[in-house]
């Protein structure tokens, strides 16, 4: 299998992306890799050229561009091309610890979105604190206006996704909601409410409350993006918030205080660790025709490794295949208030 | 003033909001109470009986009915008895640990709206993690849809609330978006603040991400119910999961760890008291003729002994009346989109 490598993404570029790149390499022999970007830098930080294809490019997008414009104009940025590889056939899959907007961008305009889709949903796996399991959720942002079919189609989507990723014979499919009663909701939730709940396939376990989110109780929950995008912020801000409060704590409480966070030290660091969801991956845009995997831009080598990791499991596991076979067979039938 | 207190609201009723409101009573000579509910259980619980008058009311509203419905059929439920007594101007302000959703319908129908407000926003009170302040987020539920001019409503709510109450001169009020720059956003977002921008009266700072709401940017946040209980789920959530995340760390890690733990007792101890936002007051029902303040069900006789203090503050403060002048003069120009 072939990635496409935006290696100028993230805050660091090929000094991060590229460690990480090689150590996915020596990991997967099956995987080759085309490397996107400013050829000298690329070339600076490789180590060992095997099974990777430097792609010269002349331009990278930046954070705070404009994405569409950005990709319609910038027809020669690191991301554009790679995109346009795997429109072309040349590669299976594309990674980027760019801009999420430009990538979702490229991924729409140039990819495509798979038959029967109407949008793309940005998909993180993400840490069940309570039994220490993870759960999907989707869409954390792709979107900031949503329809009752693109959460029914969220649904199907991480459907496919925790069953093929991460082998859940029947993956526990939730709404997030106001309330958990079937009738909760504003009237987008209750409309997509109704379309989950009557698709056979699925597991429906109903609504759940933004305040269940880390409780494992559900493999994957559906929300529309722009509330996905503030409970997930939410979740990180406050994550953060009572972290450096805790250390505050700890540094201002005086010597007993500060002998007990030493004693700690080990504890709280494995606790960190349980927060560090870069090593279940990335952000998937699923609903593209082929994997389009997004890494925070402060990604470590780690956590670039860890995303492809993920791309390879869903390329060898057919997450997307599996998607396109079910729309194509059951578009017409399951949203029938789809217009197009 | 006097305040119409719901008895019979919360996991406990008269066991919970009487010892409240008797420390209430003790605290503020100028508050004199009328109690709705079961007189027997509230006799009971009073300790002394002055400035308390129990008005006997014989059915009790439940979490789990039909808001609407409970309002409109439970004639004599505690809650809509408190509430007529309001309208009727036999008391200035309404509180209850009962059902948020038949306070609201109660607010609604029985107490009504201020005239050029088209909802009310619940809005509570809540602290900032970073610089020990505190903000108000409105609305957090009480709409599952909204409109652009609700949201500029809630800026306008907020604005006097954080003036009147908390004493700022010039609150700062953000917009809870997806993203910074003035563009991002939903319809409904990228709608609210242009009308939230074209107003002179405030100093509106612009967008805020979730991922801020605990970071003291805002004196005041304005969001959409939806979003908003979204976003306080989240944090609540989030929350609960890492303190009990804390302790399992702690426990199960190694008798170090558990010395660690019990020198750390008192520090975390006072961290765990600064999550503990009831000692700000409850929930307001913003944009009502009069104050209607919601503590939570397990609200503890200190949680219900702020609210009663809040609902002092807002009556002393005039917030209510200083919203009325500002719509009565202000309607017509400043909500060019409302159409009632």
């Amino acid at each position: 299998m072939k990635i496409a490598v935006d290696a100028m993404g993230g805050d660091h570029g090929p000094k991060t992306v590229i460690p990480g790149v090689e150590r996915a390499r020596d990991q997967f022999p099956d995987i080759e890799f085309l490397l996107y970007g400013d050829q000298t830098k690329i070339q600076q930080v490789i180590k060992n050229p095997q099974r990777l294809t430097v792609i010269a490019t002349s331009q990278v997008i930046q954070d705070d561009e404009e994405p569409v414009k950005a990709v319609r104009r910038k027809k020669d940025a690191s991301m554009v091309v790679a995109a346009q590889a795997v429109k072309a056939g040349e590669a299976d899959a594309i990674f980027s610890a760019g801009s999420t907007g430009a990538l979702l961008a490229a991924g729409l305009f140039i990819i495509g979105r798979i038959k029967g889709i109407d949008r793309p949903g940005l998909t993180p796996t993400l840490p069940d604190f309570r039994t220490g399991g993870q759960f999907n959720i989707l869409d954390i942002g792709a979107n900031a206006d949503s329809k009752p079919e693109y959460l029914y189609q969220f649904a199907i989507l991480g459907n496919y996704y925790a069953k093929n990723m991460r082998g859940i014979t029947h993956p526990r499919i939730a709404l997030l909601n106001n309330g958990t009663e079937p009738d909760k909701g504003n009237a987008l939730h209750k409309a997509a409410y109704q379309l989950i709940a009557a698709e056979p396939s699925l597991n429906f376990i109903g609504n759940i409350e933004a305040r269940e989110l880390l409780n494992g109780r559900a493999d994957v929950i559906v929300t529309d993006g722009f509330t996905g995008n503030a409970a997930l912020k939410s979740i990180e801000g406050t994550a953060l918030s009572i972290l450096s409060l805790l250390k505050r704590t700890i540094l201002n409480g005086g010597v007993k205080s500060k002998i007990g966070g030493a004693l700690l030290k080990s504890s709280l660091g494995g606790m960190r660790e349980q927060f560090d969801y870069s090593r279940y991956g990335g952000a998937v845009l699923l609903g593209l025709k082929a994997p389009v995997v997004k890494t925070h831009g402060t990604a470590t080598p780690a956590a670039v490794y860890y995303t492809i990791s993920q791309i390879h499991a869903m390329l060898a596991k057919n997450v997307i295949d599996d998607v396109v076979t079910y729309f194509s067979q059951n578009q017409l039938t399951r949203a029938p208030q789809k217009k197009d």
